[in-house]
């Protein structure tokens, strides 16, 4: 094989970790397997750029001096949110003439700019999904996955994530022992347990306009444990089933049967966060009646049962 | 609380990751609540440095001219194997007056090098293990925890171990919620899922010198499912339970029975890895007898079932 040249995109602001989360897999698989990858950076103008923790670095070079990579990266982070016009006609000239395109975190929204994800699934940061499809209503946008391939364009979701997406690509150009190898020595998981949703903390702003649905919605949030069925909380509401439905789905966009399961989702994610409490305790005080209908709310929620959840999210123990 | 100083030392050959992870823990703790870190970046001399993926990144100032920081953290990379001891001078003239002393991955060696560890118990990569114990014998080396606690000084395990490190940091100082919160932005755990020991490939060089240990070692590695007890082995090397006890440890540094105990856990790591063969077959053919068997020998050694073990290491599926 060839070596395959990856780039770097820098810009002021860009989130550090998501650059060298890849360039260390990459350069992992260079050390391991010599004249694979060739890495380089470059900024706009070639000069060093400021990441949003603060760490200064310096590029290669200037956009303008490179030839079209293998593989062109775009990591996020603030410096998103406002690109340079410069920097998005540059993605947009080259970003189709490379063999694969890809995005970290909120880089996704570099690519969404320049129209490159047009017609394509692609995810980013789980706090950013919502706002990527609503910007770009073109773009098939995934939150779940920890990164998605379409095509020759590859986007992962937050931050860390990008070194998940790094260790597919090598495997692909490499084979599985050789990004087995990387993984194993930046003390990574090959494949991460799960899906992004188990890192996200918020229940999305679905919050009714006006009362009463508002005050129903705050009850709802008291009681998950209590019986929530469409019946029961339109009688609360003081209207008919089928009216409560259609002004609940109409203030919300979402319906009174998926608000209830995010609201017992979030109850039960709290408790195996915050206390010592057991799953059967945890899964009556939410509203799943048993613990295996928890497990299989949290399994195809979040991708990993309520057991696994509270290893990792459970407070550290004293040392 | 007063904004807390946390200063990262550079040098060349660094490794970005073990820097960069914990910079953006302290970053996100810093932009969720304000006033409460400062990070600072130095080197020896203050010039840029030359990380070992050949990113360049610009120091703030020089170690000469920092005042001691709350928190000073030391990472690891190719740097660490031949330190200018200018820098093992200033580690050792100023770790004692920090409050919380930290390293990342190999950086443990620097602290080492330094005398900073003596009488302590600390981690490092998975890889280097052996070696700092074997250097330092006055420091206490535990291969498995991704990362050590012990008095004013932590020490995290290989790469990106360090993020877990800092994020226990940012715990103890700002609570969990904010700790949480950070964790989710970064798209990494509160608590990893096991045990650094997961990672490891490798069996450790215990090769006897000579024959016909060697060639039994051989065969055990070939047969790990067949009867592997010191009366069997005895007998097959033609000496007595007790001499060849004896003559294995001296040649090997381990027991007979610790030695199948590593073929066996590698033996069947492999088979989930690579095969799509049953729990109960995997365990037979590695000689378990039984899956509750293997399951307990993964928990002790890897801190995690074989099932989860698979899941964290088996091929990605096609995209």
């Amino acid at each position: 094989m060839a070596q395959r040249t990856v780039l770097f995109v820098l810009f002021d602001q860009v989130q550090s970790l998501d650059v060298t989360g890849p360039v260390e897999v990459f350069a992992g698989a260079e050390r391991h397997t010599p004249g694979t990858y060739r890495i380089g950076t470059a900024s706009l103008d070639g000069a060093p750029v400021r990441t949003s923790s603060g760490l200064t670095v310096v590029p290669d070079r200037s956009l303008a001096d490179v030839p079209d990579p293998d593989t062109l990266v775009v990591p996020g982070g603030q410096g998103t949110r406002s690109p340079d016009p410069r920097l998005t006609d540059w993605l947009r000239a080259h970003g189709p003439h490379v063999r694969r395109l890809v995005s970290v975190c909120t880089g996704a929204a570099l690519l969404a700019g320049a129209g490159l994800l047009d017609g394509r699934r692609a995810t980013t940061h789980w706090a950013y999904c919502d706002r990527l499809a609503r910007e770009y209503p073109a773009v098939d946008v995934d939150p779940d996955p920890i990164y998605v391939r379409d095509g020759h364009v590859a986007t992962s979701a937050g931050v860390t994530s990008g070194i998940d997406l790094a260790l597919a690509l090598v495997e692909e150009d490499l084979g599985r022992d050789t990004a087995l190898t990387i993984a194993r020595h930046l003390v990574v998981f090959l494949r991460r347990p799960g899906n992004q949703a188990q890192f996200s903390a918020q229940l999305a702003a679905q919050t009714a306009r006006r009362e009463p649905l508002r005050e129903l919605q705050r009850w709802i949030t008291e009681h998950p444990g209590a019986d929530l069925g469409v019946e029961t909380l339109a009688a609360r509401a003081g209207l008919s089933p089928r009216h409560f439905a259609r002004a609940f789905r109409a203030e919300t966009g979402t319906t009174p049967g998926r608000y209830v399961d995010r609201i017992r989702l979030e109850h039960a994610r709290r408790l195996l966060e915050d206390t010592g409490d057991g799953v059967e305790q945890v899964s009556r005080a939410s509203g799943y009646g048993t613990p295996e209908g928890m497990r299989r709310a949290f399994v195809k929620a979040l991708g990993t049962s309520p057991a696994e959840y509270r290893r990792r999210f459970r407070p550290a123990p004293a040392h």
